[in-house]
């Protein structure tokens, strides 16, 4: 039996990615195992295939944005998006890299994505971000300097050079012991994965 | 409450149409609701928005399939498409506005896709149609006559357009009291929505 962590890739603009963010962490110690939290720049990886973001693909985008609310209200989680959206998520994603130095990786991720889809904060700018961690009970100093620190943002760039090879082309991509799921519409298989190792 | 059918539009090539075909018929009857089978054409809207199939887009294409397969065995339905994919899917749409006429649109969808995803036939041209739907019990004349029917011609091009009006741009897209649900992982809300009227 695998005690291997589950590595949940996701972007912080993506709306399923914070539905599934409040979801994957009772899912996995459920059977016994850990995430791990990689956020990435989906932007980055939508310049290789050509993507756009959901909200702007022809006739899809209305229906993604309903289909947001609802899914988020399907799930019981609260969804408030910023006005500016997308926004940069690379300041929040150094951040949780920062936090993975700590063990606090799912906090932090959980509170910077609850002040931006959750409650319609701006949290592109490294001074919201440091805001909203010191808010939730960390060190802001430390993580205004994590924020900084080129070896995390060689690790930002790293995990998303790395989503690129292994065609990760979406958020949230769960990695169950080298299944790929993705999106929260797949947290049902995720958990049966977990439960049976297959099918 | 409503007694409304529920509408199933539907793209014969649609791997994930065909599973939800299979389970959307007890779904509806468990809350005695019936469903109105609209196979479309799925390119036709294609050509709209500027999509592709799902196996043709960039490094998508070759999780679809593995998540095709997987989808189909998580829902136990069998899953075996054929070599020439996707395959003109007009012959046996007319089939099916064909045997709503004769109150069997749910049958035949089967019996259809049945055939070419689940055994691996090639069911583009009309004889090979109406052999598939003579073998599941339909009066195999009726039906040639009926693919080659000039207002059954303008009934499948009349729901196609109806569908690029309404913004129905992938398959399976299921209407339930005007609410739109898209894909075969919108089951579970289509279930809570016919149990809830909506959340």
């Amino acid at each position: 039996m695998s005690d291997a962590p589950i590595e949940f890739f996701f972007d912080f603009n993506s709306p399923y990615g914070y539905i599934a963010a409040h979801k994957i962490g009772e899912i996995t110690a459920a059977h016994d195992r850990s995430v791990d939290w990689k956020p990435f720049l989906l932007g980055a990886v939508f310049k290789v295939t050509g993507a756009q973001p959901l909200p702007l693909v022809p006739m899809k985008g209305e229906y993604a944005r309903h289909d947001f609310a609802r899914s988020a209200r399907f799930h019981g989680v609260t969804y408030n998006p910023p006005e500016s959206f997308p926004f940069s998520p690379t300041a929040a994603s150094r951040a949780v890299y920062w936090a993975k130095r700590v063990g606090r990786a799912g906090e932090m991720t959980l509170a910077l994505y609850n002040a931006a889809l959750g409650a319609g904060q701006d949290i592109a700018a490294p001074e919201a971000v440091v805001s909203v961690a010191a808010a939730a009970g960390f060190d802001g100093d430390a993580v205004a300097a994590g924020i900084q620190n080129p070896t995390i943002k060689e690790e930002l760039k790293a995990v998303t050079d790395d989503a690129i090879a292994r065609e990760i082309f979406g958020s949230p991509f769960m990695i169950v012991d080298g299944e790929a799921f993705w999106g929260a519409d797949r947290l049902d298989m995720v958990e049966r994965w977990l439960e049976t190792g297959g099918w």
